[in-house]
């Protein structure tokens, strides 16, 4: 395989590495993968995270196994643990099956490796489709909520929410981006500001509670976020708080967007209900950890609900931003995200 | 003055001392309090909190102060610091107004004194109104969640939303807690759960981010919360957040109510739009600062917007539990919190 730089992810000289992005923002330091328990390892503890990176890591992984020489049994074994790292998340089950494909189709190492080149530089076109056309959905001056981390450290290419940001940032808009510090684990805070700093694009760190304030007075133009699984009936399942989000949004007028790769759509998954959703240990709500320190402010063993995701339904959200163009959400119901609709 | 007992203040042998509430749950440290910037600075710094709890402190101060031989006029000064110490909440403009005029008409230190205890104990028998008005409200096995922390670390009785938690509790009806953690200073996480696990409610912590799933899934059946102050629309502020909450029940047809004494309406206050909102320190919000260590784990100075506040609009209240009954918003309408109401 040849050699692949992004964000939070490098394939160099034959191997992987990743950066280690519960250090961030405080250190940047990148990790050699050298195994498949520690890569499923690193994805559980969220050193690498966002739904596509993820199915990404995984699948340069089964390419670079291919080529130190691992059969087909050693492949499936390989394959068979990257899946069950994390359950919410569709893309990795997605990368994983076109990687499985191509080994039960007994291509060569080379062929295999090929495959997997093929899905990190898929996902930077991707990407870059998404980012377009849903820049073209902002106006000049916008306040843009956002919420967790869905930018180019969540993918291989520019990021979906924050892609389709820096997209518009680029062409000129004068966007202004509310952060929403994203309880329990502050993707918002420690990665979307990093992100947004790194790019100069103008930002306001907020609790998750103040979203509603800010929309009450007119402060938030429109709400853009990504997705870790997109049901074909439009619900869809994304970090914890975000269907808050919508509902406030609905409530006041404010435009919600969602934005995925078509690698985040589930066709086999009828609705949100059918989505599983993950739940985390508790002592990430009883304080925080990380290696900005150890706080642990709740009483110890105080019970604890700890849910990575929750679902928002297709009638909350004004359009769905995938790499294909914008959909409504009539376009949805007509069958646009299983590729049948007669009027996309 | 005679001595006072509440969970968070006390009067003894002519001192005045408060629970340093900053260090809860981890230590129960007691303050004595010697002097007036002192004590501006720990309402201030959240050593006491609780709107209610605040003004109270304030009254016993004062108090204190005449029998410590202050005369008008300085007085007149100690007031009029203890006023600014924090401005959304209404019960210390209340209270050191009592004072106030007590000061102006020459009372002697003796009845100034008698004043101050009369507000504390007023507050303690309208917690017990308040409570017995929620509870009827409450059906057994209800799933209740509450926002900040309303209990007695925040009034000289048994608290308000809390309260009404605790008596519908006493009454045998297996109540279960949803606490809000209540970011950025977690007074659900640090103090509630706290509260709540002394008096043996069964509760679960969650963030603030959570609550909407919660309702989605039908495990929430009503939303107690308390407030700073109440304009005489019905209009209120509360912690940062509460606004949230109730835009997401509504959206639910959850009942979402309201608990305060009388001294948290403001009949000079037409409407939210006139509340002051409290800005507070960036540091709050890029991580967190407390007795349980500091974590900053945002980008240093990234730009932070820290309402302590939000407005909740009449609209979305269900019903006002004050201590003279629960309003509906027909009554309030008609003029309940004004005392004017036909109907009431």
């Amino acid at each position: 395989m040849n050699d692949l730089e992004a964000t939070a992810l490098r394939y160099r000289d034959g191997e992987l590495y990743v950066l280690d992005q519960r250090l961030l923002p405080g250190e940047e330091r990148w990790l050699h993968c050298t195994g498949t328990a520690q890569l499923v390892e690193l994805i559980r503890g969220l050193a690498i995270r966002g739904a596509p990176l993820i199915g990404i890591a995984a699948a340069l992984w089964v390419g670079h196994s291919a080529l130190q020489g691992e059969d087909h049994d050693e492949l499936t074994r390989t394959i068979g643990e990257l899946r069950k790292a994390r359950p919410t998340a569709v893309n990795l089950t997605h990368y994983l099956d076109r990687l499985q494909h191509a080994v039960d189709n007994g291509q060569s190492a080379a062929k295999i490796g090929a495959v997997a080149v093929d899905v990190f530089e898929q996902d930077v076109a991707l990407c870059a489709a998404m980012s377009n056309h849903g820049a073209a959905l902002l106006q000049a001056g916008d306040n843009i909520l956002t919420h967790c981390n869905t930018g180019s450290l969540a993918t291989a290419g520019a990021g979906t929410a924050v892609g389709v940001i820096m997209q518009a940032h680029r062409l000129g808009k004068n966007i202004h981006v509310w952060v929403d510090e994203t309880r329990p684990l502050l993707q918002g805070a420690r990665l979307t500001t990093w992100e947004l700093q790194r790019a100069g694009i103008p930002h306001t760190l907020i609790c998750d509670g103040m979203a509603a304030g800010l929309m009450a007075v007119g402060r938030v133009d429109r709400v853009v976020v990504g997705a870790d699984r997109i049901a074909r009936n439009g619900d869809f399942a994304n970090k914890i708080g975000t269907f808050m989000l919508a509902v406030l949004a609905h409530h006041h007028q404010v435009p919600f967007y969602v934005v995925a790769p078509r690698t985040t759509v589930d066709t086999a998954c009828p609705d949100g209900g059918s989505i599983p959703i993950e739940q985390r240990d508790p002592e990430e709500v009883r304080g925080v950890i990380g290696s900005y320190g150890t706080c642990l402010w709740s009483p110890p063993n105080v019970p604890v609900y700890n849910p990575a995701f929750d679902i928002t339904p297709a009638e909350l959200v004004t359009g769905w931003v995938l790499d294909s163009g914008v959909y409504t959400g009539s376009q949805v119901r007509d069958g646009a995200l299983t590729g049948r609709c007669r009027n996309c």
